[in-house]
């Protein structure tokens, strides 16, 4: 890293460029990167994110720093030939944050440096504005007050309410100069009476006081807040720029303004921007005053009511200059390749650019662009592609809360899967069921909720739930249905019993309607207007077409029925890469088999009791193997724990009792000596194969035997059978065996033959650290990134509510493991396993199940530790090919 | 490995020799190794255990190891000059497996194979003894039909006694050569109906089928089980060794004995032995006549009533042979440098050598044969050390049964906690508390213990539990308390609530009285007699002596009490690795207010409830900072979830409700909100100090301000504060940093310092992966191995019942994970944590405070990876010091 601590730029002359972004952040960065170009910027110079991050360690700005910072300030000084803070004619500056992604309203800024009584006096008489200089200095003493000096800001709006009560006016801009000096005096007073400190009239004071505070901005609770929500480290830091001030408010021939090169809702090419004469730039943002079209395009777009369509635009009041901001649009563009979001302020008809960023854009827009920019010959297909965020296609795949809709907004919970869903309120699965099928759109809201409840959740518009995380079963049940999910939302009390719902301090009952935002998380009362998706987009599908283009990994679903395997594979996935069985023994039709097999006193009984089930799960084979007819299929044998197919409650047991004619105390007896204390780490996964071999054996039989079955029909079928939590070797080849002698016995029994893999998660810390011994008896290896990560952590899923929200709060972990794979630790796992599974069996086949697989950042993980397949759920599989795509391009091209 | 499959051993030459003993089995090993000496043994030789595992694979004897064969019987029949069955004079054969280690009883054993219809009647003449002939083959028919052809045993034994009936006569030697000659007919008879096959002629055939039979046998059930018990991989194999007959039957001038050279019970130095004149080795194990003593000594110390008073000695009877075979008895002791245990047979007046081998012995005996040769000058104090195995010890630190004691034995379960126990069954802690303090000796018989049991437990004589494995809750607290225990005993059920516990059919109430043996597992009914340990032993002093001086591995203690403390330094403890804090939260006058504390609604309420228990803490330390004067003492901060601390029952909970005037539906619900589904993968450890700092703070002041008030008082205290569970660096900063401002925040109140170490726990697989990292912020590292465990194998302690046996019996693990630390998986972790550890902090200090610390094996990995400590429950320190003794000579000497 460089040792150079401030970069100047100015007049065309710049230390910085955008490739420095790093270093200067991305407004210092493109500060310099546009003065290079020859775009009027005023100058500054800009304090790299290095000394930001010495400074949360030292707590203190270094001699070095504040001698370049000198340094830096003189060449500004020759370029405007003014002198900072010269009481003639003072040279005024600006503090502004920039860290290395844009972090938006997130951190400090202070205008208007210099200014003193000494300072605004000379302001006043150099521009004739005694009103303008006095506005600039209240505006520095409230900023610099509540900034840098930690002054509340209500104590000057009060100030300002109060002075404008007794001069009986209702606007700032009503008060006159008078006034405004009389205000400062106030302010001044504010801040040494609530500070204890007066307000430093000291210009050099003034300008570290505004540094450091930026500094210390990157620390404040809601910076922290905003990068733990968008995944940005702790020790990135922020940049500060310090900028001569110019101004758009000195009258009719200053204006400021903001825009976009592109329209950034829907992506089309047209100048897009707003402005304002005679403001600042705050002004534009803040919305007190309506702004205006900068061109006749974008007023003619605006609804016929907006009152912006009575008011003329920049291309009309100032041609010459939009001629400019328009040219300066056009080299942007070029240069930088995507669309822009630019700031731009005319201070006495002169065009000063302040900012240029690439533009924040929907999900529809980002797809628009990078096909026409692609078709402009901006950019290559693979640069193209890099233009679309994966989140931009999920928001395409989901119904959407209509932009525009006012919200009741009761309360937030997890955003656990995304889009929204408005419905009725159901307290259970069986009523959610009973009001679906009478045709009603319900919304289920559980606690929790567990695999009883799936027949609701399936009939349900969203889940609700309020407790349990990311990976909660609800969470991971609802993104695998593409299904919106808000999930441990707990300021939301649930009474099933009751069905009543409170929130807020209001009560919903069944049959109230509310409404999800999956993708923020937001519960809200009532039903909001929705947009729906746009999947048939042929810009969509030129990008999908670019990115199988690119990418090495293949992409695979989790999916366990037929219904989901067509979704999955009209998403473009090649094959199932996690089939779970549970549900194959959870059916109405099954489920009492199933407690018929686990109440059974010895094998035989077992036996006679699967036989059953057997028949069912080859019918549900059939027709996966039939959706996912020449792709690989690969099935898991039964996971979870015996218990979770008993009933617990007393009501339940006693119909259980009845229906088999047992005892309510044998099931009892058995509910008790199969519970578990932690049923995670219990008797579950290849441990049942090993114990009830006929478990395994049924599944088999009916896997191969659906297999055969397909064939025959002429459905080119690929079963692969995946032995779950297996740890150490002797497992794998106890559970290898029984799978072929029964593959084989089955084969005989028809006299035909299908060829199969057998393999294993892994998912245990040991499978990964003996995979050496493992991949001997394995044909693949999926990793379960789900319990691996939570054996690795010590995590559970279900309980790590109560402290993993304090974890990223704190900056403890950087990110929710569950959802960015840790390549810290449990990548470790997997990068060992995949080197010592290659090393005894080069020919073995990798991929990952765990939810990680539809996550871009682990997706560029398994890409470079050289996986073969992610497989995600159905609705990530477009996510999964882009960023498959972005990580091989980004490695091409050496980013 | 060696390429030769058969090793020949017979009259002064032998191709194998002791040092081969992995290739040709103990047995084999010693066999050739006693002929290079010129000790008379019988020729044969020897197949490989190598070949037994080709056979595990191949079920096939190869035609290079049969050629083999042939090869070396040649050279027997050379050194016998007579000729394999051959009619005229027959030479006949004894098959007998011979493992590595001994396997006593465990696997076959096929005799005087060669005998048909022609040889038995060439044997009957070459010998005269018609009688002896057909007695030798009938023992054929029956050993060979059994073991090789698989006939039932009964069967024979039938034919057997129906014949006698006949003749009206009761033993067998009344039957005579007619009869035997009609025994073999009908036993010919019953191997062709029951097995479908004839018996095999020919001589070679029998000789293949009794070799197979052996490899076979290594597979048998009762195998398997006893390597499971005694930790014998099954990959070992055993050697097949085919040595010709000698007969101990053929007249008066023919005996058959077995001795010790020296007392296998006490260890004294004398020759000890029995044998039988005119009698087979197996008559003299199986007790059908009472065997005499071989010398007058021998006899002298019979008990007064006992039969072979009577009986001559052989010393009288054959007064050279005794010689010669006293002879050999210094021979081979100056040899092998051990006690012995021989078998021998002498065939008309010639004495041959059938074995030798190390003589299983007492821990009593151990101890004294060890010291003893030391002080004989045959070996030296570090090959002293190596003839006591740490199991040795152990025995000597419990009661035990005594073994002359007849047993009404119960039911068996896993021999958690060695040592006998007897008393009246209790079923609840609080009935145990108060009938011991009624002066009652209790045994506590739980379905299975909890942290509230403690009071109870610590007044029990021993703890029987009908679940739960060797390290569950029962098991770990027991053995940290030298209590015995019996646990996971599934045959017994206990209904606490009827206060009866039911088992084999018989019920027992509270007040019975039964009796434990926790180093066997047996549960007895009523009270045999017990032998007290003797831990005043000079020698064993001597011995510990010695240990002290090898070892490099430091031993500390697991202990929570001053009482435990002060017991561990008696028994040799460097320190406490392990201070548990649980328990000071869980006393009588605590437990209100930690369930307070729980209950509060903010962190002043928390603090307040806190600051009761922080002076009752403090006084905790104190006493055992007093105890552990001048040694190191780690405390681990407060691990187990909050929940743990809370009623479930409903009446508790109405209680704790009026106690602490909240309602119950308050804490019902807080009870609800702490239950989690996978308790030890959720809120506890550093995660309950991240959460809630009050607590780890409250635990930092008591255990600085004990320190400080020590220290005035002239102890040399040395706190060492370990956080638990971090998997982060991060977490360990942050809580470093919370013990780091509390400790300087107590010093500084009380005018006064004194130096701590702060450290943590590596218990988690992440904290293994990122140990570098880590290793930063942490003064030393302590593997809780237990933990380690149980996520990478994704097994819980309380719930691995249900499967582990079942592992265990199929060999999928060698040894159960939890008793001897698995080094090829959570091994790797451990490795990998000290290397990363290390590279950072070359300083770092490295134990280990799991169940490991103190199993010998685990001591071995300790050493070899080089930590600086283990650490183990009081009563296995001993264990540990001659453990880590052990491995450090062994390492010295290459061995």
């Amino acid at each position: 890293m460089s040792e150079k601590r401030v970069y100047f730029f100015g007049d065309g002359q710049a230390d910085g460029q955008a490739e420095l972004k790093n270093l200067l952040g991305g407004k210092g960065a493109n500060l310099a990167e546009m003065t290079r170009l020859g775009i009027p910027v005023p100058p500054g110079f800009t304090i790299t994110t290095a000394e930001c991050t010495i400074y949360q360690q030292t707590g203190a700005m270094s001699e070095a720093l504040k001698a370049e910072v000198r340094q830096a300030m003189a060449r500004v000084e020759a370029v405007m030939r003014k002198t900072f803070a010269d009481p003639a004619d003072p040279l005024l500056f600006s503090v502004r944050s920039g860290a290395r992604v844009s972090m938006p309203g997130m951190m400090d800024t202070v205008l208007n440096l210099g200014l003193n009584e000494r300072t605004v006096a000379g302001l006043a008489k150099k521009t004739g504005n005694e009103r303008f200089a006095y506005d600039s200095y209240r505006r520095l003493i409230h900023m610099y007050g509540d900034v840098v000096m930690g002054v509340d800001s209500e104590h000057f709006e009060e100030a300002i309410d109060a002075l404008k009560a007794r001069r009986r006016v209702k606007l700032d801009t009503d008060l006159d100069a008078g006034d405004l000096r009389e205000l400062c005096a106030a302010y001044l007073d504010i801040v040494a009476r609530q500070s204890g400190r007066p307000f430093p009239d000291d210009p050099w004071e003034q300008l570290w006081g505004g540094v450091v505070a930026v500094f210390r901005s990157w620390g404040v609770p809601r910076a922290v807040e905003y990068r733990r929500i968008h995944r940005i480290p702790e020790d990135w830091g922020t940049a500060v720029n310090v900028q001569a001030m110019v101004y758009g408010n000195l009258g009719q021939t200053s204006a400021t303004g903001v825009a976009f090169t592109r329209d950034p809702s829907t992506g089309e090419n047209r100048f897009y921007g707003e402005f304002l004469v005679n403001a600042q730039g705050e002004d534009v943002v803040a919305g007190i005053r309506t702004p205006q079209q900068i061109n006749r395009a974008g007023r003619d777009s605006l609804p016929a009511s907006h009152e912006a369509r009575t008011l003329p635009t920049m291309e009309e009041v100032m041609p010459a200059l939009y001629g400019e901001l328009a040219a300066i649009r056009d080299r942007l563009e070029r240069h930088y390749r995507n669309m822009q979001d630019i700031e731009f302020t005319i201070q006495e008809n002169r065009l000063w650019m302040l900012q240029t960023r690439n533009g924040k854009r929907t999900g529809m827009a980002a797809i628009r662009i990078a096909c026409d920019l692609e078709r402009e010959g901006l950019v290559d297909a693979k640069r193209a592609l890099l233009l679309v965020e994966p989140d931009h296609l999920d928001q395409l795949l989901h119904d959407q809360i209509d932009p525009k809709a006012r919200l009741d907004i009761l309360a937030s919970g997890l955003p656990a899967s995304p889009g929204a869903a408005q419905g009725a309120i159901m307290f259970n699965a069986e009523d959610a069921v009973a009001a679906a099928n009478r045709g009603q759109r319900v919304v289920l809201v559980r606690r929790e909720t567990s695999p009883e409840d799936i027949a609701g959740m399936n009939k349900a518009q969203g889940i609700l739930t309020s407790r349990g995380g990311m990976t909660s079963h609800a969470a991971v049940v609802a993104r695998g249905m593409g299904k919106p999910c808000v999930a441990g939302c707990g300021d939301v009390q649930v009474d099933a019993a009751k069905k009543l719902m409170t929130v807020a301090g209001r009560q919903f009952r069944e049959g109230d309607t509310i409404t999800l935002d999956g993708t923020t998380g937001a519960v809200i009362a009532g039903a909001p207007a929705l947009v729906p998706p746009s999947l048939d987009d042929p810009n969509l599908s030129r990008l999908m077409g670019w990115a199988d283009r690119f990418r090495r990994l293949k992409v695979r679903t989790n999916a366990d029925t037929p219904h989901d395997a067509r979704q999955a594979r009209k998403f473009g996935a090649q094959g199932i890469g996690l089939c779970r069985t549970e549900h194959m023994f959870f059916g109405e039709d099954r489920i009492r088999r199933m407690r018929q097999m686990i109440l059974a006193g010895d094998e035989t009984a077992r036996r006679a009791a699967l036989e059953h089930i057997r028949p069912l799960q080859q019918a549900d084979f059939e027709g996966i193997f039939a959706a996912m007819d020449g792709l690989p299929v690969t099935v898991r044998l039964l996971d979870p724990p015996l218990h979770e197919f008993l009933p617990q409650g007393a009501r339940e047991i006693e119909e259980l009792a009845g229906d088999l004619g047992v005892s309510v105390a044998d099931i009892e007896r058995k509910v008790e000596a199969l519970h578990e204390q932690n049923p995670m780490l219990g008797h579950r996964g290849c441990r049942l194969g090993l114990t009830f071999p006929e478990i395994y054996e049924v599944q088999v039989e009916a896997i191969i035997g659906a297999a055969l079955v397909q064939r025959s029909r002429g459905v080119d079928v690929r079963p692969e059978i995946m032995i779950p939590l297996v740890g150490a070797r002797r497992e794998l080849v106890e559970m290898r065996k029984l799978c072929v002698e029964t593959a084989a016995r089955v084969m005989a029994a028809k006299g035909a033959e299908v060829a199969y893999l057998v393999g294993t998660m892994i998912e245990v810390p040991r499978a990964a650290l003996t995979a050496d011994q493992i991949a001997e008896a394995a044909d693949f290896f999926s990793f379960g990134t789900n319990d691996l990560t939570q054996m690795t952590f010590g995590f559970s899923r279900d309980d790590i509510a109560t402290f993993l929200p304090v974890y990223l709060a704190k900056g403890l972990l950087p990110t929710d493991p569950f959802q960015q794979l840790d390549q810290t630790g449990v990548g470790q796992l997997v990068e060992m396993a995949v080197a010592k599974g290659r090393a005894v069996n080069p020919q073995l086949h990798l991929g990952i199940c765990g939810e990680h697989g539809g996550d871009p950042a682990s997706i560029g993980f398994c890409h470079r530790v050289g996986l073969d397949y992610v497989s995600c759920s159905p609705f990530r599989v477009p996510i999964a090919r882009l960023a498959a795509a972005q990580i091989a391009i980004r490695e091409e091209l050496g980013g």
